[in-house]
């Protein structure tokens, strides 16, 4: 069947429908990439630690690289008089330590066999390293009673080599990155963005930047979708405006295909029960499902498979659209990929009234600022200056009815 | 003079002086760009709407086109018959609608002159459209009593022509290049993004990907800043290690400024008190100012222009230099250039106690859920798989001490 009739669907239902069909047909592909173009990626395997993290035991502070014992011995508050080894140079193996003495060492040297603590240089006596020509000779009084591993980066204390740095499924921030160039790993296995083909239909739509004929209107979809995927981590790989037959959008859609790398393709427009509607026209005989879901704007919903290629119909609106790909597309990528990252949802309380209608979930665009949301144009799906102004969406559940002034909502957060 | 001596610079001084000197020397450039490039920039100048929105009178619904008035005089509940006018095609002009005639519209389709109410298709009889062949001396019967403006979206009822569309500065989202595209409007001036050249020191530094001698580490900090960088909207336009003498360094630096490219100057490394710092040494005589701020860690600072080009020093180990970029460099992008949106502050309960230094703001690692957060690592500023542990930065503020397990915090959620 083609269609589910005049059977009112559950945002719910549609939404595990959405998610079932990209579980199955998507397949994730994993891609290596160097540092900077893994940013904002998710990793696509579990990542050890090549080495230890710090590589080597270092010295915290810039002072003295000391062997505990030799301060140990003197009575508490009276120093010990250690004879200035030569400095240990940042970036070089350090040579060994020898006992009672003290080698000058920066923040990050490697500490030398032997060494056990460091006394920071402003402890000491002098409190200044002593100048290249003053050294030969030269001692240095320092605290007794400095407890091994004093103010020393133990080797492996970030991180042991062989042991779990970073899981599958970590979307990689510059904390993420530092620490994988940290390890010296330069690429990563990542998983490919989903590849998406974005397919707007009708008569009347013009591309942006070219004039209107009277009753034509501008393509606001294809920007509007196009610009949520990518924000969404996915790519879009073609996007084109279809007018035409079924037929013709038949032939461009089997064209996009048969070029074999769309993940997913999206259309926009043409699946209402209008009697001009290209997509549904065009794709109820290829086993996708039109239905009528219980959300105001967003209604028509298509969802089915072409060729084993997932595809999702959304309505031919703006403001449908995007709520569209809010409610439904997005999570799914989430749940799926890890990306993009969850919607934040707060408690709002309405700043007026709100009426919905009866047995639909209404998604209307406000304003959210300090625990309040102001609701910005009303619910018409055309009012893309309205959508433009808002920062976030207002969700009221089906089954609602009127809500008075200073109810509590949950909104979703579009920034 | 190039060094402010021992005094302890407070954090919202330090604050203050970022933003001041980037207020001063950055300056902002605009650039014309196509919507898909516009993505996530900000606008840099007012748009008003070329056109209205919606462009025409068009139809809320699938129905019929009626002139109310034909619909008025009937009693109500008693239908009127009205004859069938030809069907309005979508993208066109429609023609005039005769009084007496009711046409048959599609939603978005363009109202007829003389049309100025439409009847959904599911409240007319019959309730769906006449096939083609059936039109001839059709009839359909309507619900009386139909107000004007019923289902009619009208001309410029989103946004009218000549009125502001979208302000300078708004950040260009999905839903801002939707409207803009609806407007008509393929390209639009945003600010350019500020080109940033990262200069990483350290003798004992080397790139990822590269074998280690003993002594020397993976350069996580230009991976870590470039991407810090990248994800608030700056552009790393060069990222170089360099290890080698202060002359060595100012004289990569001053090729780097006489390319003009460079915005802004960012180094990481050779800034503190050490004996070795290449960065103060060579910057100090260009006027170049090095600070101690209240504040662990990040706690060693430089700030001043080289050329007339700002200049900030962060220190060198990776924590220290995410931290600095939090606190210092990324509010002051945002107050300049309204890129990135600020981090999200919010109130959390310690999972534990904390003890920080006395008079410094600490700025711990954590990982922040469902208003709690816990310490991940210790201070230490080289803890960077700590770091990549965490969702938050702890800020603990100058003067607190010790907190106890439950006390109350602010959190800056870093995703």
């Amino acid at each position: 069947m083609s269609s589910t009739g005049n059977r009112v669907r559950p945002v719910e239902e549609h939404q595990e429908a959405v998610r079932d069909l990209l579980a199955r047909s998507l397949r994730p592909r994993v891609q290596g990439r160097g540092l900077t173009e893994a940013a904002g990626r998710i990793l696509a395997e579990d990542i050890t630690a090549p080495r230890s993290l710090p590589p080597f035991a270092n010295s915290q502070m810039d002072g003295y690289a000391v062997h505990s014992a030799d301060l140990a011995a003197a009575p508490a508050g009276s120093p010990v008089e250690l004879k200035v080894a030569a400095p240990i140079p940042a970036g070089a193996q350090a040579p060994p330590l020898a006992a009672g003495t003290a080698a000058p060492i920066m923040t990050g040297a490697m500490l030398p066999d032997g060494a056990d603590a460091v006394v920071p240089i402003e402890r000491s006596e002098p409190d200044s390293f002593y100048a290249p020509q003053d050294r030969a000779g030269a001692r240095v009084r320092l605290p007794a009673g400095v407890p091994a591993g004093e103010f020393v980066r133990a080797a492996g204390s970030d991180i042991p080599a062989g042991t779990p740095a970073l899981a599958k499924g970590t979307r990689l921030g510059a904390a993420q990155l530092g620490l994988l160039a940290a390890l010296g790993i330069a690429e990563v296995p990542v998983l490919a963005p989903v590849r998406v083909a974005l397919l707007s239909t009708g008569d009347e739509v013009v591309e942006p930047g070219q004039d209107l004929a009277p009753g034509q209107i501008h393509d606001a979809n294809t920007t509007l979708l196009a610009a949520s995927l990518a924000e969404a981590g996915a790519e879009v790989i073609r996007s084109r405006i279809l007018a035409d037959s079924p037929a013709d959008f038949r032939a461009a859609l089997r064209d996009e295909l048969d070029q074999g790398r769309a993940d997913l393709v999206l259309t926009s427009g043409g699946i209402s029960k209008g009697a001009y509607e290209v997509v549904r026209l065009a794709l109820a005989a290829e086993g996708v499902q039109f239905f009528s879901v219980a959300m105001q704007p967003g209604g028509p919903q298509g969802l089915g498979a072409v060729d084993g290629v997932p595809l999702l119909g959304f309505p031919g609106n703006p403001v449908s659209a995007l709520v569209s790909f809010e409610v439904f597309l997005r999570p799914a990528l989430t749940a799926l990929t890890g990306l993009p990252l969850p919607r934040r949802a707060v408690r709002a309380v309405l700043a007026e009234a709100a009426d919905s209608p009866a047995g639909k979930l209404q998604v209307r665009r406000g304003r959210f600022r300090e625990g309040r949301v102001e609701l910005i144009g009303g619910p018409g799906s055309h009012l893309v200056h309205a959508l433009a102004e808002s920062n976030a969406l207002v969700l009221i559940p089906a089954g609602t009815g009127h809500l008075p002034q200073g109810a509590e909502v949950t909104v979703w957060l579009l920034e």
